[in-house]
């Protein structure tokens, strides 16, 4: 018996229950809070971040912490806690509280300035925010930068260990060189076919009927989560009984489904997490990496596949009518998985995807590592939209103002996207050596790719790293070359 | 300068970020949390509500609480801030820490073991939950109660000062004097109204429709505050730039837009609260008898009287259609006015409203000075139904378990009703000595009412109690003959 961590423990929950608070402000931030509570509402959630870092950073804390792991006999939840205690210790004993309770009160309301920004098309409205927000991560991973560790190297870790830029940039360079070569074939063969059935002003309440219907039929509970709407999809969780998700609605149907799926790809890990291990530390995602391999899996593997859609696409395209109604299938599928290079990454097709991750992560390094000043940031990202993709954004709306994440001063995240993907391929080549894949989605029985990925992945929360998951599932260590593969024999045959 | 105040303030906004973290969970427990989240949620709320009591029952806060008494010097804000502190420190040092944070978890997860029995007019399904309830809060009430100081006096002087028992008895024994005999004539006149129309089978986004322009028209500001939906409707408030109002649709009309505008008035109190006092222990409602007045004079005073509705009336039938839209208003008037003792209080008439009251409150003396057990309750509910309104509910739907309050532990809390109603019509008395009260809203400025409102009232918080606010507006103290007048004039002509 480790009484120590019975000591542990009750600081942890104290965390555990601030966070949730911290989550569920930030979910109603982006979902439901009115327009002027902003500046209020920072301040509550300065202060609920102070109570959090005083909990953590308590010296009787850190003590108990170390005498834990002195008295050892722990079991692998609590081993893992332990864990990630003293990995959140390291991150925040550092950073002056002052500073942080700040830099939690600007992160409040700076979502809240880009969507406003990015709706009225004004980057000049964001920048000074954006300013402030890379001072202060740059500050806080130099606070916790080892002895010649870069600092852009300490962001990537927070979202995934054991890939920093030199890993990074050697994958970047596989992927570009096999993915330019077949994007431009692919293109090529797309010109022919016809997707403008997708944004034929469908009224919104059809979206929001197949919204719905798509979330439960990818398996995402009801009785344990909930769908709303905000500017930029996301996933939020509380614990694995309160998961909830985001779409938007637009012109493109194919946007609002394929964003319910991803976000529901997500929602599937976190409402797998074991009973045991949730509302602890341990319970929630391995890594970013591997959670943007679900969302991912779901979206692309399992979304854009015809046999996900053949037990159900007669029921949506009724809801939506025509023209969709007179659609086939075939059409459908081809028009969801045309390769077309566009402005809009959660909007790109697979074979374009990863070049908007690559922007961003270039423009990450030169940011954060070249000091480039963020007024210089619009120009650099039209051009190398230009360079990549070979469209040049018309507005910052659809230029660099699209995605949330910097705004919550994410940095480092953006290459989670390509490496989850890439999970997901290596992942996939595994799952079709031992189960009919295909069949079983013609049969409607996702449910059981969702019982092999809650088996195998899901349950374990934090309790495995992704590589380790990896191995275990596949037998093999992490391997890029599954994911070009993949792109390889669907695009390029 | 009192610098022991400085070091008070910052336990006191770490508590009231705490305070509107729970808030916010409270919102979202009754409007969007997902069925099968409570569980786990509850010990989210229990974790946060005992970091609450930790942070007032800490010695070194309640030492500095006592040091900044000593040095004096406050302003008025600051002098009300230290009252405030100085009683949640009485009521909450009294209550062992593990039985306050059990009975919090209780109470996150009872509202909607209430909603589900409620819904499924299953009384023995709540009751267990009640007896615990009863329990705690008896004990708690034992804690505090001073020589001699019955238990249900300490609850009472929870929701308004100065208002025991002994006072509440001689203030209904008044008011049922009057009622009664009004009440049976009232009815009389009453039945050849036709009020069928008001449950013309309306749709529900017809519904909807009308209480948002009901509630902007009422001067709730969409900018500061949301609008949503919950079993049994209610006000929360984050601060006064984020006040959340809900309401129910159901069958009659009458009973959304009466909701809508009286959770208005409550809603109008908190978004008038000082800059410089939201967010602390003053920046709230007087009392709730205070606040119940804000709400019942929206909905009676204001919202049932013809010159309200002569501006936008057209508009609301309008939206409605047939075959309110062939209903001259003067019929709509006496529909919205018609005297008929019913069983739901909410959807009470003026007149029997406080009947209705009466009921609760003689319920609650019962249940927590005379020990009567928790399974009795419904009998004696219908029985008291039957003597005071002539009424016998067919179900607990329609009785016991129609109100969330107890649910929530909320006993004592009933009177505010009833008082809040005197303490509107002694307002009203004097508004229109000073202002051409129908005139205004005649004039759609029912603005020019809500910024004397404001001027007086809710600008103060709870720098002033209700007894102050009353006698400064009025010149007198509280005297509930104006309500009786009020009625008379009202209902005796």
């Amino acid at each position: 018996m480790n009484r120590a961590f019975d000591e542990v423990k009750k600081y942890v929950d104290k965390a555990a229950a601030i966070n949730a608070a911290l989550s569920l402000f930030d979910w109603d931030n982006e979902t439901l809070a009115p327009a002027s509570a902003a500046p209020h509402t920072a301040k509550i959630i300065g202060g609920l971040s102070g109570q959090y870092m005083e909990i953590i950073t308590e010296p009787a804390f850190i003590k108990m912490v170390e005498k834990c792991e002195r008295e050892g006999g722990l079991s692998e939840a609590e081993q893992g806690i332990l864990r990630e205690v003293k990995e959140e210790i390291e991150k925040l004993r550092c950073i002056p509280p002052q500073e942080y309770r700040t830099f939690s009160e600007l992160k409040a309301e700076s979502s809240r300035i880009w969507a406003k920004a990015r709706e009225e098309d004004n980057f000049e409205a964001f920048a000074p925010t954006l300013e402030k927000i890379v001072e202060y991560q740059k500050k806080f991973a130099s606070y916790r930068a080892k002895e010649g560790q870069q600092i852009y190297d300490v962001m990537l870790d927070n979202y995934e260990k054991e890939f920093n830029m030199e890993t990074l940039d050697a994958f970047f360079c596989e992927l570009k060189e096999s993915i330019v070569p077949l994007l431009k074939k692919a293109v090529r063969e797309s010109e022919k076919i016809d997707s403008g059935f997708l944004s034929a002003g469908y009224p919104r309440h059809s979206q929001e009927r197949v919204a719905s219907f798509i979330a439960a039929y990818t398996g995402f509970d009801f009785a344990r989560g909930v769908l709303s709407v905000s500017a930029h999809p996301f996933t939020t969780n509380l614990h694995n009984h309160d998961v909830r998700i985001t779409t938007h609605y637009g012109k493109r149907i194919d946007s609002s489904i394929f964003s319910v799926i991803h976000e529901a790809g997500h929602a599937l890990y976190e409402l797998g997490i074991r009973e045991d291990i949730t509302l602890t530390p341990v319970g929630q995602g391995a890594s970013m990496g591997m959670h943007e391999s679900q969302s991912r899996f779901y979206e692309n593997i399992v979304g854009r596949n015809e046999a996900f859609w053949e037990p159900i696409y007669n029921e949506v395209a009724e809801i939506f009518g025509k023209p969709l109604v007179d659609v086939p299938l075939p059409d459908f599928i081809k028009a969801i998985n045309k390769v077309k290079p566009g402005l809009i990454r959660t909007e790109a097709d697979e074979l374009s995807y990863s070049l908007h991750v690559l922007v961003r992560y270039e423009m990450e390094k030169l940011l954060i590592e070249e000091n480039v000043p963020v007024r210089d940031l619009p120009e650099i990202w039209d051009q190398k939209y230009e360079e990549y993709l070979g469209i040049r954004p018309e507005n910052d709306r659809e230029g660099i103002l699209q995605d949330v994440h910097w705004s919550q001063g994410s940095f480092g995240y953006f290459p989670s996207y390509a490496l989850g993907t890439a999970f997901s391929a290596q992942l996939y080549h595994r799952m079709k050596e031992i189960m009919d894949f295909d069949g079983l989605l013609r049969a409607g029985k996702l449910s059981a790719i969702t019982d092999y990925l809650r088996e195998n992945v899901h349950q374990y929360g934090k309790l495995r790293t992704s590589r380790e998951l990896i191995k275990d599932m596949t037998g093999e260590d992490f391997n890029p070359r599954y994911y070009i593969e993949y792109l390889e024999e669907k695009f390029g045959k």
